[in-house]
């Protein structure tokens, strides 16, 4: 008989900034035993996100720190495959917060939710049909609210949100500009994402290309960057605009207060509506956001793209990479395969 | 027979910044002559407010920049006098867009509205009974959205529309902060206008005492300020906290941007919602503030100060001394009086 192991990627050190592979280390432990009310997952794939910066930083933000030593937090998607509690059976596949490690012991509170048997892979439970697609479904529809022929601009719109808010917002009959980091991202965003223009915020004539693809100005701006990119969209801000701040990825370290030029005048003179967004906030109405997020995606009406590195050793390298902007699509570990 | 004049303050420069004497001059013209549709004013009162600086700026904001060598733009309260307009009689009082003039000859999409009789001096149509008692309660209620026992801080607490504002919330049973300027404003701040604390932004230990007058952090910040007042009250903002922007004094030049703490993080972990408001999108709804605020103002439930210069040549210079924070209350200028 096989003895299992469960190997484990552990927080162990804090980043000044962005995490990267000195900050954790891969232990092996005994796999865990299964006690009463609890459920026992074997982890398919693992969620590489921005946030992951902000949960490791010694400054809490919406949750508590990663304590040092322990387990790296993440979304995990896996199958059951032992439960001590009478509403998970072994076999099924289940979502939630299980952790950089092969098998998650959890509390049932730790479980998002069942994945629904429908046509499309258990991956998109992590991406387009989890917490980005909602994020995206949520932060556009209910702060962002975009009324037919508004100009819709989204930052990191070939990623794993920004790439759902700007097919959501075709949807809704808006006229949206992507705004990425490189000419193979502007690619993805014309021609699979269906942006109307995408530009690179790398170019020179960066803040005239915005303009330019803007000339009735911005209406909604659905923010994951923050910085310099948000000053130059925030000048172009119609009035009665509204900002959906999603993310601050273009800012490396926040512990320095970074500066830039104060919003105040331009928030007053447009009337506009700045909202930070949190999708935590939205848990009661998930299932509404997937119900139309897997009919739009079944339908072939939103596209996405997974990255899948496999196995849990990318683990460690992988957010800083994310934030060097290297992934094409949700960025996933695969840990695990299911022979069927 | 008298010729009467009418003496009339124009704006002959533009300012860099804040508006002084210099950048006007007091001329006298004829009297006008009215013509069909029209309406004669006899100005009574003139305003003198912070908005003045933006009207005179060569940069539009919402409002277009007031021409050079014209009437300097006002709020003013006055008499008809003369009226080829069939809803307008001698003897009336209205308030309206009149100008810093003895007399002004508009049309009647000037006028905002007749001054209903009741026991209050037509003063308070510009002040608490006027745009500022509307732009504290639509911009506290409808954008602060308070709710009993939220902390409530203001800037520019004992100002026209600040005071207002703290005595709003208080009503709403909130627990109210004032941030203002000096001893005897923090004083009339505690006294006059029932705040629960009050601050002046010049201690040199304001961070501190600011945090110990918000012991449950703030839920709305009413920013008539903007600038390093604001950067102090953001730090403490409650997840969902509500921040209304209805002026930026603190900046006494925004053609040089001014830089700042950036925001985006604050915003995006505390979910707040931060919002530019401007009364005049409230038109429809004056009715409801009004009707609300002379009850409150009648009962004694709202107090207010004003604080009145004498005679034309007091405006010129009006506008800087504001900004020294030099009033008392909603700063006026009596140009006549109705001898009962």
């Amino acid at each position: 008989m096989t003895t299992y192991k469960n190997k484990q990627v552990l927080l162990v050190s804090r980043p000044k900034g962005i995490p990267t592979a000195d900050n954790f280390q891969i232990v092996e432990s005994a796999l865990p035993v299964v006690a009463k009310g609890q459920v026992l997952v074997r982890n398919i794939y693992l969620s590489v996100e921005p946030a992951m910066k902000g949960w490791v930083s010694a400054i809490g933000n919406y949750a508590e720190p990663v304590a040092l030593n322990s387990v790296m937090r993440s979304f995990a998607t896996g199958m059951v495959i032992d439960s001590l509690h009478p509403s998970f059976a072994p076999g099924e596949f289940v979502t939630g917060l299980f952790g950089w490690q092969d098998y998650a012991l959890v509390e049932v509170d730790a479980i998002d939710r069942k994945i629904a048997a429908h046509s499309l892979p258990i991956s998109t439970s992590l991406g387009v049909l989890g917490l980005n697609g909602m994020t995206a479904y949520f932060g556009l529809l209910d702060i962002g609210q975009p009324l037919s022929g508004d100009t819709v601009v989204v930052s990191t719109a070939a990623g794993a949100v920004g790439s759902c808010v700007g097919q959501i917002a075709k949807l809704k009959n808006c006229h949206t500009i992507g705004i990425t980091g490189s000419q193979e991202k502007v690619d993805l965003c014309k021609q699979l994402y269906q942006y109307d223009q995408a530009i690179n915020y790398n170019d020179e004539q960066f803040k005239n290309e915005l303009a330019h693809a803007c000339p009735k100005g911005i209406d909604i701006y659905f923010d994951n960057t923050g910085g310099v990119i948000s000053d130059a969209v925030l000048q172009l801000l119609n009035i009665g605009g509204r900002v959906v701040i999603c993310g601050t990825s273009s800012i490396g370290n926040w512990e320095e207060r970074p500066v830039g030029p104060r919003q105040e005048r331009q928030i007053l003179v447009t009337r506009a509506r700045i909202q930070g967004f949190l999708i935590f906030d939205y848990k009661e109405r998930y299932p509404e956001a997937l119900a139309a997020l897997t009919e739009w995606v079944s339908s072939g009406l939103i596209k996405y793209r997974e990255e899948i590195l496999c196995g849990i050793e990318e683990a460690p390298c992988s957010i800083s990479s994310l934030y060097r902007g290297e992934n094409l699509g949700k960025r996933l570990i695969q840990i695990y395969k299911i022979q069927a």
